[in-house]
């Protein structure tokens, strides 16, 4: 119950406060504010911001966090790409590199390019290692969050149960935090677009599929991490082969991967071309997978309520044949309670959503849990 | 972010603590603490508990929740029975009445009759209704959750938008919640049997199925209080006509009502009747209803990963055939992450954990949100 960080989380919204304005919305002693602001001055996290108006008397000094004063490395491992940025301690990207990279290369290989790229970014802004907040990284596959280890990834070779922080902190000062990319995303999505919305699901469509579960303004990790797996949820009327050994697994029937052999291209590329070439196979097809995806979002909408269900990844972007294949199959399978206002949507973001919610991971564990 | 009733969570555990322990897991202030112990003390929810060991000096003194300081009225409104009873401030049950009663009464009947039961068990407990800390109710069917109204219940004629927590209101003080059943299940065998897991999944199958989401040890309800909504998600293979207009929903397949319907017997007691005298039909469709149930648990299990499944509602008394069914298919059809440690099991309390859960939604609203 103790709230060390109160205080640093009541001034994560920018707004500047008096003394006696954080006294009074953290419920804290007078001494534990006043011990808890000349810490956060001295480390720089925290600067004055000039004065209230006087009640007569000295007129009291305002407080407010310091983006700025600290660094997040925040890095987005894809299949076959690699973007590294840089934020503020509010997630705001204030460098960014992406550059290709097979990550069956290894995670020796792969950890030393984001440390390479995180140390030229360093640079280019003119700062140090010493003012990194922590790191962030998002994998492609599912990583056991008590550890955050990859566990059995199907598509990262070399990566199982490999100790991706433990690595990186052998060059990188603080914290370093692991989450699969797709919950990453979630968290990205929702802070930067939906801050206020208590329960959305987002949903990656790309060479794989999978989904992250905000509840009550938090993301749902579940018991091992692996909350939010829902590529291999079986889809009704479909026995398609799915790597995982199972059969008619939504990612078999719908992902990109699904549609390109379908199509016999190579990726989510070709079918986005495809489709903007007006080509009728590419468009069937990509608005029969919505359907499918939208058959297994029906059942996650029935048991989980969201207000907000956000369609990403890359195929989200191949025009509105995807998100209207899932909203024809949603609205038709979901009880009228469900879908009482709720807003199915192609994300926002989709460049950035990933490497901010690496920031947000780490902003959360350093801002606000006790340090 | 401000704590008022952090000192009465703290003591909700039962643990006698003095008041500088109080401080120190607060992180209150002093002035704080002691103000709210004196008003804890005068309304009789806190009691003086003796003395902790002097470090010299006075010994200080210690307190303690009191739980039989005040009573919550706990109803379970079933589709042709009405449960009532009284509990203390921990929920534990001291005093209960089943009655036969027939939803479709209608709201001013069975309200009226939780009323009446509830003033009869207070008089033979001695205690009058200014003892009442406040009412739960726990009702068949969807209840919006900012209003507490039923919306449009399937199997609730008359109940439709009604007013349920005004009406018993002009007749009982102290606040009254109002939720669906499922959810109060799930809230009272969270509470009673798995008050230190994470992430629960609670499934109620009877004449309906649903289920009640326990995400980061709260309840997930969703954004129209619609969560746990399974009762119609679509069994793959499936075609039979719902109530609710769509075909294949898996309580059209799997419920009592359908094994009922196609054993040609009544209900779920005359299920498990045959069950238990060991015709073969009946053990047959109720594994195998077991299966059905399973393929969207194992769609729910990749979506949340939670640690336990935990199955109720009277067709969890037929053996352990409907438990076999669902343990096959959500091992078969779940990733090997999501059910490492996965525990599948059968109600702890089949007859206690509504009651239990109704009571727990009053006693979170009283003692742990601002009075």
């Amino acid at each position: 119950m103790s709230e060390p960080d109160a205080v640093l989380r009541l001034l994560l919204d920018g707004r500047p406060r008096t003394r006696a304005e954080l006294i009074d919305s953290s419920g804290l002693a007078r001494s534990t504010v006043t011990g808890r602001i000349e810490s956060l001055l001295a480390t720089g996290l925290v600067v004055p911001s000039g004065e209230a108006a006087s009640t007569g008397g000295r007129p009291p000094a305002r407080f407010r966090l310091n983006p700025a004063a600290r660094l997040i490395l925040a890095a987005d491992v894809g299949a076959t790409h690699l973007s590294v940025a840089l934020t503020d301690l509010t997630g705001e990207i204030v460098a960014r590199s992406t550059t290709p990279l097979n990550i069956a290369e290894g995670p020796e290989i792969v950890l030393a390019e984001v440390v390479r790229t995180g140390r030229s970014l360093l640079k280019t802004a003119g700062r140090s290692l010493k003012d990194l907040a922590g790191t962030g990284v998002g994998l492609p596959g599912p990583v056991e969050h008590s550890t955050g280890r990859p566990n059995h990834p199907p598509i990262m070779p070399g990566w199982d149960s490999y100790d991706v922080a433990g690595r990186l902190s052998r060059e990188l000062p603080g914290p370093v935090l692991v989450d699969n990319d797709v919950n990453i995303m979630a968290l990205g999505e929702h802070a930067t677009e939906y801050a206020d919305v208590e329960h959305l699901l987002f949903v990656k469509v790309a060479t794989g599929i999978g989904a992250g579960v905000i509840s009550g303004g938090r993301l749902h990790r579940g018991a091992q991490g692996a909350a939010g797996d829902i590529g291999h949820i079986q889809t009704p009327g479909h026995t398609e082969l799915c790597r995982c050994g199972n059969v008619g697994c939504l990612e078999a029937v719908a992902s990109a991967a699904a549609i390109a052999a379908r199509l016999n291209v190579s990726g989510s590329h070709d079918i986005i071309d495809l489709v903007r070439s007006g080509n009728t196979a590419a468009t069937t097809a990509v608005r029969q997978a919505g359907r499918e995806i939208g058959t297994v979002l029906a059942a996650a909408v029935s048991l989980l309520n969201p207000s907000v269900l956000v369609i990403g990844g890359s195929l989200s972007q191949a025009g509105d044949h995807l998100l209207a294949g899932i909203r024809e199959t949603v609205y038709a399978r979901s009880l009228p309670l469900a879908t009482t206002g709720l807003h199915v949507t192609t994300t926002r973001s989709p460049y950035d959503a990933a490497l901010r919610g690496a920031a947000i991971l780490v902003q959360q564990h350093v801002l606000v849990t006790p340090s």
